[in-house]
């Protein structure tokens, strides 16, 4: 696969937690929602993992994502139910002990009134020692940084704030820019050509996602790259490959 | 977390291959879809990953989860275009020369007709050598499965059918049942006797699921286990629960 030249990549990984996901109850939606943030912050979405709510399960995930990428976003697990042993789990990966944050425990008492953050409330300001914490604008309760591991909500629209707080502040890469051509030719009839194309692009990543919507079948030919010019030059190359098949090519928006 | 008792869990993982993904471009369901088929069939998804066309990540994450679960099951990168590289990298995973397979080629023939197996298409018979073909009635380019592994398509429709085909002849093992009452009382009220009711029954794994719909807050609270009648028992101890703190229980189906 072809890599983009000039700066460093800016990598990240997603790691997901819970049983909710594992068991097919609930269709997760946080993967891709971060993934197209990454992406617009020129931030490189290089793996993602799901894995349930087992302590070493998730310590071990952390430190492999962690040691490997620049940025790790968990989320789910930091509740107050007994099924929420993320940030403990986390604490633990990092080797350092979990506290009980007295910013947090303050934002808490805000939220809920003196008086009124029960021993379960509190779980919530729990911390690893010497993290950062991640807003949530939401419903008060945190998230928190611990070296370049981000841990936040797993319910979307906490996910989503926490997110928005976060990445406008990291540094990114190169922003990948992607340009979509859509067509109704059989991938096996535009393979030969369309590899062609890539082929003297190499700066260029050409991807080829075939689709079935409405009763038709289609494909879309994606390219991705830093270099707008060029990917401009590569989606014509694509469409007039299209138009000598006898197809008719489609541009579409795409991240 | 407690984990069920009497035969042992028959685990599996998923691997899903794209850039797609990754990017944000596509919200992948497959594995949310995947974790049904294989709930109900008392498999346990223990662990999902994505990763990017990248030879390397691909091969290494195979062997990683082959060699940790009893099945793997893929998903993307089977098809005609030089994008498509995951039978070559499953290959190579297991050390195994990549080839042709006489009936996979006699399958496309049947598709395209004679003649029209163009050697794009024919990169749609290459299998790791040994491999078990796994049926594709969508569109006749078959999966296939080597050791523990099931490689398949990721476009849903076909990938489902390879489902289909695959995991009913599966050993499963106790098949993991849930019960599920939601309820709109916090779940920082609930916490402490939830705790206590999860505490009371190990057998039992008890999930607290907060949601927003419809402009409401509530949680689910998730009793998953291999005894029915244990479940049934804990869904009443979680009923009750929510009458004592003044809220109203509502049966959910659920997985």
């Amino acid at each position: 696969m072809p890599e983009e030249t000039s700066a460093p990549a800016v990598t990240a990984a997603v790691l997901i937690i819970g049983n909710e996901i594992l068991s097919g109850r609930t269709q997760d939606t946080n993967l891709n929602w971060i993934a197209a943030r990454l992406t617009a912050k020129g931030i490189r979405l290089a793996e993602a993992r799901v894995v349930p709510d087992i302590e070493d399960e998730i310590i071990a995930a952390v430190r492999a994502l962690s040691g490997r990428y620049n940025y790790v976003f968990t989320t789910g697990g930091i509740g107050p139910t007994h099924d929420d042993i993320t940030a403990e789990a986390i604490a633990k990966a990092f080797g350092r002990p979990l506290i009980v944050d007295a910013q947090a425990a303050a934002r808490l008492e805000r939220h809920y009134g003196a008086g009124n953050v029960s021993p379960a409330r509190l779980r919530m300001a729990r911390v690893a020692q010497g993290a950062a914490l991640i807003d949530n604008p939401v419903s008060a309760a945190p998230g928190f940084r611990i070296e370049n591991v981000f841990v936040m909500a797993g319910v979307p629209a906490i996910m989503r704030a926490m997110v928005d707080g976060i990445v406008p502040a990291l540094d990114g890469g190169p922003v990948v820019l992607a340009r979509s051509i859509a067509c109704q030719v059989a991938e096996s009839i535009l393979a030969e050509p369309l590899g062609a194309i890539q082929a003297a692009h190499p700066a260029v990543d050409i991807g080829s996602y075939p689709w079935f919507r409405g009763g038709r079948f289609g494909v879309s030919l994606v390219s991705r790259g830093t270099d707008a010019a060029l990917l401009d030059d590569v989606a014509g190359e694509i469409s007039q490959m299209v138009r000598n098949l006898g197809g008719e090519p489609v541009d579409e928006d795409s991240t």
